[in-house]
């Protein structure tokens, strides 16, 4: 259980976790990830749509936080600095204490074909959001497309750099010199 | 059927968009898509693993076509011009008769969240085929894997205006100005 989170939801997550990773997605049940966090399957499905949705929770949020922070951007910001600012603020998400579930969660991900997918699918609407929230910032269509597939692009290499660094890397410093390496690559 | 695939495999794939546009994806089956593109459903299997990869065989050969141009882009290109080749290299796969296909194709993609998904990790494979073809050109792997999500975006940006352009409008353009916004977006 994560310091974070001592929560049903966050309990919930954990267990869900820990099962896929010992059993497999397809091999764990719902009332499995309950019993094992402690609660009904009841109160799963008060916190969860199904058992993929368990471990996507946070996405939204991050989402959330992304898209609030380019619209906080300035109105006189370009295209670039406007995104940059939301791709910045997925540090506050992640931070130091997310590092070890984040760390685990990818593993799992990475192993199951079905959380894959979803991944891959919070990932397209997390695109599709901040492309939204640039073009009601006036951005062209576009430049709109590409600068939050960029972002994206960056907000994603950074992630799984960072999950590989060691414990006293920021998460900032990794989207900083990525960027930085975006800004030589198209130089 | 396409006047540029005149074969079981074209039939099918035509069968298979005109079925799931109708009656949906789940509402169709293999039989279904046999019978009328007119041939038997072990003819189908032949072909394609299931029903969802009968439209994506030629994302398969996208594939192929965009390493291949990586690979052959001179040993002293820069990641950018190497992976600019590759993006540039899908406009022989999209030539003129392939857009109405294309068209269509996305339409009922978007339309249908399995064949979505289908198309999202197609996506991730093309992203983690070009990133590996970065590597084996010996380009440092944060700069590879940025690269490679970069040249994705541009593509899919691209492929996206492509579809929804006037007809006399060729993929190779719409690339070529998404470049030039990449260029100005991150300048």
């Amino acid at each position: 259980m994560g310091r974070w989170e001592p929560d049903a939801a966050g309990r919930l997550r954990e267990a869900a976790m820990a099962l896929y990773a010992e059993r497999g997605f397809d091999g764990t049940t719902v009332a499995e990830i309950a019993d094992r966090a402690g609660v009904t399957a009841r109160t799963f499905f008060r916190h969860f749509a199904d058992k993929r949705e368990v471990l996507f929770a946070g996405s939204e949020l991050l989402q959330e936080r992304m898209v609030a922070a380019l619209a906080a951007a300035p109105a006189d910001a370009t295209p670039m600095a406007a995104i940059t600012s939301a791709v910045l603020a997925s540090a506050d998400f992640f931070d130091d204490i997310r590092r070890d579930y984040s760390r685990r969660r990818a593993a799992v991900i990475t192993s199951t074909p079905e959380l894959l997918e979803r991944e891959l699918i919070k990932m397209a609407k997390l695109t599709a959001a901040l492309r939204q929230g640039l073009l009601d910032r006036g951005v062209p269509p576009d430049v709109a497309a590409l600068a939050a597939e960029t972002g994206v692009g960056v907000f994603r290499v950074s992630f799984e750099r960072w999950i590989s660094a060691p414990d006293d890397v920021p998460i900032t410093d990794v989207l900083q010199a990525t960027l930085q390496n975006l800004a030589a690559l198209t130089a």
